[in-house]
């Protein structure tokens, strides 16, 4: 590329031009991890209304059979209908991963549209995650480039979103820079998602991923198949900033490619509940390992946070439903305190079990100056525990479990992707077992080819 | 509906409840002209590389068979790719309907999603009719909604144009004004284009039709199915307007509805060119024919216009394809002072034709505010020429050829027909005569059938 290059065609020749060996070894093994977490997220919305509604209109208007699965039916389509209907299911669970910076959650709609397209290629193990690591690195970019004016009335899933699903898909069909910069342009053309749906707690969420995997893969397949696009459909004076935000930086869509992989900067969700809860959650099971503690032991906890924690938890006392338990401090280290985790299953079952309710009153919060101090570059969590033996104990996590720092090891994502396949019935304990040693080995598959559909 | 009922709602309940004998004869007479005239823009598509591309798409992730046509090639397959195709097919010649006032091109969007899911359904002619009012209403009220500010930066026949088409899809689907609601907030929060790609000459014009008519018709198929949308989602705090609006009006919303019909306000394109060069192509004409003047006599024009033909028009000044001579005001005028007229043909022929790049050089756009101060509702054309002899003359025009004041007569229509489909080579005089027939009596079809794809 020329030294007068826009910041678009610059990462859109990233995109193209990105090479399986110049990635590094630990970023590859990240992107494995991701990918075992997306597939396990897209088996936990089996079952969804919302999911098996785009379901159901994948199977009205799509082919009956095709080159690309759809994992929650178990069934083969086109990869357009297969990366929709993938992406709207990965995005139902709430556990799929998040990148901070850019407040976006990559896996839901890179991997929907790299994983339809490489089976259609019949692509290797590598192809797909260099493809995949492409489709983070230039959505995370471009979700930071949009800035939070964006985000205020944007979902920036959706819209980033549909770039980053461009670019895997395009980096697996081979595009050059040029083409690339045209599937971008067709992307960012067709990038939508708005937050208006909160407010009904409408279903829109699962759209959003279904319509920006989707589009993004069109957009690859169509810049292939000659259809031009926009050159600086980001940073140009009738494109996506210019309509969608006000604070929009182009250096960040070029920040140091090639040299920062983005990709590993990614979080993983660890609980179930409101983030502010997690650090709380996660000094907690410290101190309980620890000191050897079971919930019994414990007469009371003080939660040390910062004061955002107060004034989105500080609402719920009793939560009445699931979703208002995953609001409520008391309630989250409760199900942490009797389980180890708060998953989805844990807030399912037990939210209001006598243990869980009990201990939850045994929980107060209070604001800490450091905890404050850090917040947001820092998420610290804090606790003081007073034991029934009258011992007072304390433990503090700098960075919540999921987090590049305190990232899951591996037997902590398989048993997460566990949880998740069996929260959506959507494959055995043995399946799932089989699937993990197939991704933790995807780097020398020579295809990427089905995972649960039976061959015709 | 309560009085509260929010416009979104109003306008739901609107396309909901539409019955076809509450829709005025001229209405509907002028709604078979629009159809008449968005079939043969279809058939004008055939072989455009862009429309290749998006059918190509289609091929490989659609249905090889089905309920619904795609009239360019002649085949059948699901309605979501029907939709898709036409829609790109029928924005391609620029010679489809436009409503001034919002700055919309209804026919690309509505009659693509009407028809698909009309075929799928073997809907009446009556039902059909109706679809279509319904998506034109909308469409419309949505266009001028969303106002001036957000047409600077986004495509509205792309924005607007998905819920018009959700409109008119949930009204053959028969969906309930509660479900309406919900198809459009999917189609809200679906809804994408911007103008960007113009600076480059970029095929998103097509792009933005098909994504349109296809999200369009998908949100009335998946509010069908269950899946909920926002209920604000033009007017909300995080809604359309609020991300891509600053000058949004909710009262243009309910304008009248069931009283105006914004449907019949829609005007026919006579040239081939964007609709922003129309007004001073007829003021230029009619000063040619008024003073006897031919190309050489003129020595420059001076064009009177409004801001939005200056931004759109304002980038093009030498024309390196035929669609960017469609957006440059000086070769539209040349081809005018050449030809009488700037057709599909004489663009194709003469875009860059000696003669006509050397009007063109002379041919300048300034901003008038009388003009300026009409539009969007009256395009006014106002056009300064100086001869070669030495006069200064000027020429006004206040209604447009095409606009419902100068309308085109049915047999003007069917001249334009027939040399749509023939410049698309898509089907011969004599089917031509058949579909016009056809057409003209659709209102007592019983089932809307093929059209040109044989019966398998």
């Amino acid at each position: 590329m020329t030294e007068n290059a826009t910041p678009s065609a610059t990462l859109a020749a990233f995109a193209a031009g990105l090479q399986f060996d110049a990635i590094p070894a630990a970023v590859l093994r990240r992107t494995e991890d991701l990918f075992l977490d997306w597939f396990a997220s897209a088996l936990a919305g089996k079952g969804a209304r919302p999911v098996e509604a785009i379901e159901s209109y994948a199977r009205a208007m799509g082919p009956a059979d095709g080159s690309a699965e759809v994992l929650i039916s178990r069934r083969m389509t086109s990869p357009h209908f297969a990366a929709m209907v993938n992406a709207a299911a990965s995005h139902y669970a709430e556990q799929d991963d998040v990148h901070n910076g850019s407040v976006f959650h990559p896996a839901a709609v890179v991997f929907p549209a790299a994983l339809a397209v490489a089976q259609e290629l019949g692509a290797s193990g590598r192809a797909f995650l260099t493809a995949v690591v492409a489709g983070y690195e230039v959505g995370i970019r471009v979700g930071e480039f949009l800035g939070r004016s964006h985000y205020r009335i944007f979902h920036t899933t959706a819209t980033a979103g549909t770039l980053a699903a461009a670019a895997a898909a395009g980096r697996l069909l081979g595009l050059d820079a040029a083409t690339m910069l045209h599937a971008f342009g067709s992307a960012g053309t067709q990038a939508a998602g708005l937050w208006e749906f909160l407010r009904d707690a409408a279903d829109s969420k699962q759209l959003h991923t279904a319509h920006a995997a989707s589009c993004g893969l069109a957009s690859a397949y169509l810049a292939r198949a000659g259809l031009t696009g926009a050159r600086q459909i980001l940073e140009g004076p009738q494109g996506m900033a210019a309509g969608t935000s006000s604070d929009a930086d182009p250096a960040r869509l070029t920040d140091r490619l090639g040299t920062r992989w983005a990709t590993a900067e990614t979080s993983f969700k660890f609980h179930a509940s409101c983030r502010h809860t997690h650090p709380s959650a996660d000094a907690l099971l410290s101190l309980m390992q620890t000191h050897g503690l079971q919930a019994d032991d414990i007469a009371s906890v003080t939660t040390l946070v910062h004061q955002g924690a107060i004034d989105v938890l500080g609402r719920v006392t009793v939560p009445s439903t699931v979703h208002q338990g995953k609001f409520s401090m008391g309630t989250v280290l409760g199900l942490v305190a009797e389980y180890g985790y708060a998953g989805l299953n844990e807030f399912e079952q037990h939210f209001l079990a006598p243990r869980v309710a009990a201990f939850r009153d045994r929980v107060r919060m209070e604001l800490d100056p450091e905890v404050d101090g850090a917040y947001p570059q820092r998420w610290i969590g804090k606790v003081l525990v007073q034991t029934r033996d009258g011992r007072t104990l304390s433990a503090r996590v700098d960075e919540p479990k999921g987090d590049p720092g305190n990232t899951l090891t591996r037997p902590e994502l398989e048993d997460k992707a566990q949880r998740l396949a069996a929260y959506g019935k959507a494959a055995s304990v043995q399946e799932m077992q089989a699937l993990i040693a197939r991704i933790w080995a995807i780097a020398d598959a020579p295809h990427i080819g089905r995972w649960l559909t039976p061959a015709a």
